[in-house]
């Protein structure tokens, strides 16, 4: 099977976990609209890194499902709240219009607040022996040492002028964190021992960096239609990009050195790596 | 040691926890913005809950006492995000500005974020050998099901005429949930049985109704200084109260009957249920 029917099998793998959970609430609209950002047309490679991570690892997808689903809703919910108006103030996401802009600003916040919460219960709630040493770790991700924490950066400095080692900052807790927390719980449910761990956190730190990178790029010189939200976006409202740290021609030279060093960190794991070494090869091919 | 000086060293023992616990950020602001609202005063009564239920179950109150913390945390950001413009647009809260007013409408978002992802990650590195099934019952009581649920309901029904089942919903979601959530995490630390349990959401929930029912008292009879907010916001802004529901004579008698049942849910605890059965009386009293 090539990387990307493999990647289209996790995917919807990921989907069908999301389509069959159910969100209780006594109110419809909140329900609706959890599942409204939840299910809206995505990538899945946060859930999809930790299916395969955990079989990397010697472990089975299902032993991950639970935790996919919640990086996803984790993932979900930071974009309902980034897009709010006090934030980033977008309108459209994915191709469709954003979370508050078709409930309203309150039950936006609630939505996201509401779905960060479902992903610690449905992690809680696994089954898995090592559930909550990948729960921690998920916590630990994408909190105030994470991604919470790069949000903050990126919205308190908005405006500077860019310094490299700041935008390295930035993207590793707005990006890279999260992927971090796909990759390690994956592992984390398949039992994997430190010294593996150590291996999965360099590739994911990696992938993470290299991800921001294509998708900084990609907001210079892709089209609305294939990003699926307004271009040229972050340079207007002086987002501090890699781009804008480096210049386009470093910022490709950077893409590709991240992207070596993450299939490089998983040399120890043979042939079972092929799917997350190929992945970060194919993540870097959409600026090449 | 009377009721008062118990809930008092509990307090201590909370307040002192949440000062030592260590937020890590590269974001200096954001820690600054969790932390302000995390230690402005306050009852820590839902942390007091905690380990109180923890003590009358057998245990230590040193067991529950990340469990404690994380609730506080959970209570703080929910404050946080209802004070917002988009949700309540309250510039007062405990006497102090809201968070927003101080820090800026898109950082007080990312502080409450933070402060719940915080939570599960205090709860998950406690050590206690039921954390994950503690954790799992807070996590079901602060989401959609629970708290988020009805801040929602209380949103979509804000300005519709007050309808008795509709209110005890909206409160068992918006108070109860998280009352419920301190007391039932306390005693699955000190390692309690279903029945023992069972015991202990009857309470949590019969308190939990009291405990808002004395708030919406409260809020048409006390004055600012007593209540560290602007008082009769709630009719103001044509709030669902029980007040409003059933008026201020029937709320009394209500909030009386909803303690005396939360008092003998207790009673086969005998004297351990001391504290727990004084606190419901004592809470009754602010309105007697």
């Amino acid at each position: 099977m090539s990387m990307q029917q493999q990647l289209q099998e996790y995917r919807t793998c990921v989907e069908q976990a999301l389509e069959e959970y159910v969100i209780q609430s006594a109110d419809d609209r909140l329900k609706e609209a959890m599942r409204y950002s939840l299910l809206s047309p995505g990538k899945r490679l946060r859930g999809s890194l930790c299916l395969a991570a955990c079989e990397m690892a010697g472990g089975t997808r299902e032993e991950a499902l639970p935790f996919a689903a919640a990086i996803e809703m984790i993932h979900a919910y930071s974009l309902i709240h980034d897009d709010l108006p006090a934030m980033d103030n977008d309108t459209l996401r994915r191709g469709l219009p954003t979370n508050h802009v078709v409930y309203g600003e309150s039950m936006a916040i609630l939505a996201g607040d509401g779905l960060l919460t479902e992903a610690f219960r449905a992690m809680s709630g696994s089954g898995n022996p090592n559930a909550l040493k990948a729960l921690a770790e998920v916590a630990a991700c994408s909190g105030a040492r994470g991604m919470v924490g790069g949000q903050a950066m990126d919205t308190s400095l908005e405006g500077t002028a860019p310094d490299k080692e700041t935008v390295l900052r930035i993207h590793q807790g707005k990006t890279a964190a999260l992927i971090r927390a796909s990759v390690l719980s994956g592992m984390i449910c398949a039992g994997a021992d430190e010294e593996q761990l150590k291996k999965g956190a360099e590739y994911a730190d990696h992938l993470g960096i290299a991800f921001q990178i294509v998708d900084d790029l990609l907001d210079i010189t892709g089209d609305e239609a294939q990003l699926g939200k307004h271009a040229g976006k972050d340079a207007q409202e002086g987002k501090l990009t890699w781009v804008a740290a480096v210049g386009e021609k470093q910022a490709r030279i950077d893409a590709g050195m991240h992207t070596d060093r993450a299939v490089q960190a998983l040399e120890s794991f043979g042939n079972r790596a092929e799917f997350l070494q190929g992945l970060a090869i194919y993540i870097l091919s959409r600026v090449k």
